[in-house]
């Protein structure tokens, strides 16, 4: 059960719901983000479920370590919409979204991170990732038989080889998450798959291009690697 | 600074940054999620850093609680690659991608949730937000000039009416926004802006659909109000 936007003591009120809940399943295990320390009080007074301050718990440590009170203050994430890291995390999530599948090669300078790969490897939910949670503007472009043929990256990557990562993934699963969506198709065959996997690779690795498979791997743990290997200079979260 | 995937004892010994880091720029405060007793055990010994154990703190009283002991496993980001709700979660961005600025109206029976409003009003950011952050199917609409003069919602949206959120902005703003994009047209104009907020609310009200401002809120905030009044059924995270 989520109660958010409990920011006045009036609200705390709500805190019925977990005694509510007490009686009726059980004890609750409550787990609190509230910075306000009235609104808090209110939430714990004759609290019948187990309550766990994942902010106070860290803050008055740090408040000791450096010396300076926390100013306790609700409404942090309405400041950031305010701010630029803000206003760049959005601008980076439209970028990602323009520069998918290699629809565009302009401003392709402004890329922080390229990602490449054969079709449906990973990299669009990974460029939005990228976008969302670091404010990275990440373009993706797709690596296709005819890319295979004249056996280069696409031209349009030649000069940002830095930024380009790599995505690979075991032929088996490619071909599983294809026929999802062409059943039966060439496109999604073993056979098809193996030759797109096995050739995205050697192109990879002929051009120094870093790659990782991500057949069993998270977007999340996806996104870390990248930013291990690719260092970009801005990083906003 | 960021030491991710520190799993085994030997990569412990990368705390040396932390302690280099004592010694050239003064005690560092240091935020972990190790869950592995062995490797954090290397890392508190000697650790000249302040150390803020974010998972033990609450996983011992958690124990205590629930009578249980947690298994202490890494890596449960690799197994959620492997869950249905992870696939789920990758589908519901592809879902919201094709959704996105009411590309297509095929399968709008499946959406969770159809936010509509005006041109940057910030629906593109908060559906792909749903999707990535709670794994909800999320497309999105624009309401256009042909919506104001017809003063109807676009026809393919009547029949889900119940899963329709809309997002209204300042005019000011909204002009700012759009002067990035295009500055010095009719369509960044205040006097547009002004206009098409007008009617974009007007037809909301009318049609009884519920509606935020999203003037001065980031896309969490939006995404909480969001969940809170439409309550989807499926909800993964």
């Amino acid at each position: 059960m989520r109660l958010p936007f409990i920011d006045t003591a009036d609200k705390a009120h709500r805190r019925r719901k977990i005694n509510h809940t007490a009686e009726v399943e059980g004890k609750p295990i409550v787990f609190t983000t509230l910075v306000n320390m009235e609104v808090l009080k209110v939430i714990r007074e004759g609290c019948r479920g187990m309550l766990l301050d994942m902010f106070g718990t860290f803050v008055h440590p740090l408040e000791e370590e450096l010396g300076i009170k926390s100013n306790h203050r609700i409404g942090r994430f309405s400041d950031v919409s305010k701010s630029k890291e803000y206003h760049d995390r959005i601008e980076a999530i439209n970028f990602s979204l323009v520069h998918d599948d290699g629809q565009s090669n302009r401003d392709l300078d402004s890329a922080e991170v390229i990602l490449v790969g054969v079709s449906r490897s990973g990299k669009t939910p990974t460029s939005l990732y990228l976008a969302m949670q670091h404010g990275l503007k990440a373009a993706n472009y797709p690596l296709i038989p005819e890319d295979f043929e004249r056996q280069r990256l696409p031209a349009a990557l030649l000069p940002h080889r830095k930024k380009i990562f790599g995505l690979s993934i075991q032929p088996e699963r490619l071909s599983e998450i294809r026929n999802e969506r062409r059943p039966n198709s060439r496109y999604a065959s073993l056979d098809n798959c193996r030759m797109e996997v096995s050739e995205g690779e050697a192109m990879m690795r002929r051009s120094g291009i870093r790659w990782l498979s991500t057949t069993t791997k998270s977007i999340e743990e996806i996104a870390t690697t990248i930013l291990q290997e690719i260092r970009p200079e801005r990083l906003i979260y």
